[in-house]
C-alpha cells in the first residue's frame, strides 16, 4: 500500500498527477490518501501529524510525504525507514518524530534521478517515482545509499504543544500525545482552559473539551460545533498543560 | 459496490484510514466516495440527503454511512437493508428515509465487535469491517440479528422543506422531492419567492429558479451563480411551498 | 486512463456518481481525478488549464471534461482528438485550445444517447458513458460522427493574460505559457508589478515571483505565503507582460 501524505489538496492539479504517476509505475498497488491538507509549507507540524497517524498503518506502507517548500533548494531527498515502514520525500524535518519514535530507524539518501525533474514538482518527477518502485519490491540499495547524517540539528520536542491541524469538523489536533498529558490536567489554547472528557456527549452543546483522539494525539473539540471557531484557535496556536 | 457516505472530508485522515481498512480487508471491491460533506453532524439532513442519491444506485450496493455526533454514546450500530440494498452506520435516525420509502425494509443490529474500538472512530473500526465483509458476501446474520424496533418515534416527514446541502456551485439542494412539489408552484427561501425552470438557461444570468435535479430533489439554483451566495441561504434554512 | 477534468468539486455527489459510472462500465481502467476545481462554469479559462495540463499525459489516455453552463442547452456534445488523446465534454470552447496547439486534430460530434438523460447531468449520463466506451476500445466511429465545424467563432488568444486558477497554496496559475513570456520581464497582476525567479527559496519570505510551473504555466507565487492573498488576486484577474 502507498500512502500520500501532501500539502497539495486533493481537487487541484497536484495529487492527480502523482497518481497518474504511480498508477502508471505500480498499477497493482493500491494507494491511499491519507492528508492532502497537511499544515502548508510547515514540516514541523507535519512531523508530528505523520507521527501519530502512520503508526497506525501495518509493516511495509510505503508513504508518500510531500510536505516541501525547499523544493528545487537543497535540501535532500531521503528515504527514512522506521519499524518496517518506509518515508519518501524531503529531508526538512518531515521525518525526524517518525524516526526518533523508532526502535529500527535508518536514513537513505535517495541517488537516483529521473530523465526529466522539474525545480518545482519532486513529488511528481522524483519522489512519486521512488515511492513506486520501492512499494513494487525493488531494494533501497538499487535507489539510495545509507547515510547517518541528518541535514540540521533541528531539537525539535518529543511533543510538540501547538495546534498541527484543524479537522473538517473544527476539531483541533495538538502535537501532543495524549500518553504524555496526565489524564485530569487541562489544557490551554486560544486564551481557553479546556477540561478533559471521554467522549462528545460527555459534555453539554457548545461546550468545549479534550481527549486522546483514536489516534492517540490529544485534541480539543466542542460537543456539536468547531472547536476553531469557538475558540478561535488555528494551526500554530500555543498549547499548554495546566497540571 | 462500497460507496461512502459521511461528513468526514477528504481532505484529512478519516476518509484515507476508512479506505485502508476496505482495502485491506476487501480488496477487490471498488469504494466511491459519495458524500464526504454531507450535514457535518447532522443526521436529518443527512437522512433526505442518502435516501435521494441511495435510490440511483443498483442492488447490492453497501451503503458505508458516517454523521455520529452521539459515537462513543448509547446509540446502536446498525444495518440497515432496503430493496436489496445495505446501510451499515450508526442508528441516529440516518436511514430512517430510506427505511421509510422502501418496500422490503429490515432493521438489524450490528453484534459484531473489533478487537479494538476507539470511544471517536467506529467508522473505521466497527463500521469499515462491517461492510467490507458485507460487500465480500459475509451473510448478515453471522454480523448481526434482526431488530424491529427503532431507538426512537423522531416523527420526520415524508419531504423536509429545509435546505439540506450546498454544492460545489452554490446549487442549494433542499430536501423536497421534486415530484412532490407541483410543477408551476414558486418556492420560497431566505426571504425570496422562487419560480420553476427547466435548464439553468431558461433564466437571465443571475436569476433565481427551482428545478428538478438529476437525482429527483427540488433544488434552488442562480444562473451562473451561486444561490446561496446571491439568495443567502445555507444548510438549516427553512423551504416552503408557495402554490 | 481515463482522467477527470471538472468542475464539479469532488466532496459532493456529482464526482462520485461519475465514478461509479465509470467503474460499473470500465472496472479495469484506471480512473485520475486531475481537477475537480476547473473554474466553475466558466470553459474559457478552463480550456487554457486544460490544454496546459493536458500535454503532460500519455498519448491514449482519455479526458473526461466536464465545465458546462449550458448544460441542457443546445451545446452539442462532442469528442475532440488531438494527438492521440480523446477528449469528451461539451462543445463550449473548452477544447479549443487543445485542439489549435494539436498538430492532428479531428472534432467529432456524441450521436449516442443514453436510455435515460437527466437535463442537468450529462456528465454523468453522457460523458461518463462514452469515455468508459472509449477508454475500453470501442471506436468512436461507433458513437459518435466526424464534424469539421466548431459550434461558434470564439477568437479566443492562444495565451490567455488571465489568472486561470488558484492552487491550494494560493499560487496563481495564468494562461500564459512560461515559453511565449521573456526570461527576465515582469508581469503585473492586481497593481502589483512582478519579477520572475527559478525557485521558491531564490527570493525573501514573504516576497513575489513568478516562474514557469512543472507543466510549462506561467506562475506567480510568494516564498512562504498565499500570492492570491498577498497580492489580491483571484480567477478573472488580468495579467500582463511588462518588458
Amino acid at each position: 500500500m502507498i500512502v500520500l501524505f501532501t500539502d497539495f489538496g486533493l481537487e487541484g492539479p497536484y495529487t492527480g498527477q502523482v497518481l497518474a504517476v504511480l498508477q502508471q509505475a505500480a498499477p497493482e498497488i493500491a494507494t491511499i490518501p491519507l492528508f492532502a491538507d497537511a499544515p502548508a509549507r510547515q514540516p514541523k507540524p507535519s512531523a508530528y501529524l505523520l507521527a501519530a497517524y502512520a503508526q497506525w498503518f501495518p509493516e511495509g506502507t510505503v508513504f508518500l510525504c510531500v510536505v516541501d517548500p525547499g523544493v528545487g533548494g537543497d535540501r535532500r531527498p531521503v528515504v527514512a525507514e522506521a519499524d518496517g515502514k518506509l518515508f519518501v520525500g524531503p529531508d526538512n524535518g518531515l521525518f525526524d518524530i517518525v524516526l526518533r519514535r523508532s526502535s529500527d530507524a535508518k536514513l537513505w539518501e535517495i541517488a537516483w534521478r529521473p530523465p526529466s525533474l522539474s525545480a518545482s514538482f519532486h513529488g511528481r518527477d522524483l519522489f512519486a517515482p521512488v515511492a513506486a518502485r520501492l512499494a513494487r519490491g525493488d531494494p533501497l540499495t538499487e535507489l539510495a545509499h545509507r547515510t547517518n547524517e541528518r541535514s540540521a540539528d533541528r531539537n525539535w520536542p518529543d511533543d510538540f504543544g501547538e495546534i498541527v491541524y484543524i479537522d473538517h469538523y473544527g476539531n483541533a489536533l495538538t502535537g501532543l500525545r495524549g500518553s504524555q498529558v496526565p489524564a485530569t490536567a487541562r489544557l490551554v489554547a486560544g486564551g481557553h482552559s479546556i477540561p478533559p472528557a471521554a467522549i462528545f456527549s460527555a459534555v453539554l452543546p457548545g461546550e468545549a473539551f479534550w481527549y486522546v483522539n483514536s489516534n492517540g494525539l490529544a485534541e480539543i473539540a466542542v460537543n456539536g460545533g468547531s472547536a476553531s471557531t469557538v475558540l478561535g484557535i488555528e494551526i500554530g496556536g500555543k498549547v499548554t498543560i495546566e497540571n
